[in-house]
């Protein structure tokens, strides 16, 4: 997860870069979904999501040219960027809330 | 994370529903971290995303009325909302892509 606050009138230029860059990313070994958001609060703060299936899946990404382009993209924006790489060890639905509220009663 | 798509012309509004559920969290303990997002393909998809320190704080949060009206709003969407909750173990920032890519050379 990719956070930059793009220039100003340079967000959709971002964007545009951003999107051209999780196309090719379908086609990768282990490549789970790619996303863009802007912050609804303020749309000059674009958030880049990426999801690997495996950290083997992720690194190998990392060490390709799809990288060399996203750091490259990251100087970019107007201030530091900020990379968060989450390890997710579980995930769970709907059926959690219902689970967790069902046994408080 | 929850993701909603919102009825035509009603963005705003969804938008304006979730930013208040956002806002008293901030006192609440074990809170992180509370944003609000749009798809920037389809600004129609809202993304709603909390953070929470604890399985503890989550639990105690979904048994609150503020998951009550969480809930109410999810109904509200033009079609079935997704819920995701991520259990992350560990979380990594720029220096992992530094060392993995200084690990190939």
């Amino acid at each position: 997860m990719l956070t930059m606050l793009a220039r100003p009138r340079q967000a959709a230029e971002m964007l545009k870069a951003l999107q051209s860059l999780l196309l090719p990313l379908q086609a990768a070994p282990g490549f789970v979904s790619g996303r863009l958001y802007r912050r609804a609060d303020d749309p000059d703060i674009i958030c880049y999501v990426e999801e690997w299936g495996t950290q083997k899946d992720l690194d190998r990404q990392i060490r390709s040219s799809h990288y060399t382009s996203l750091l490259a993209l990251m100087e970019k924006g107007a201030k530091q960027p900020e990379l968060r790489l989450n390890w997710v060890t579980e995930v769970r639905g709907l059926e959690y809330l219902e689970a967790v509220r069902l046994r408080d009663r």
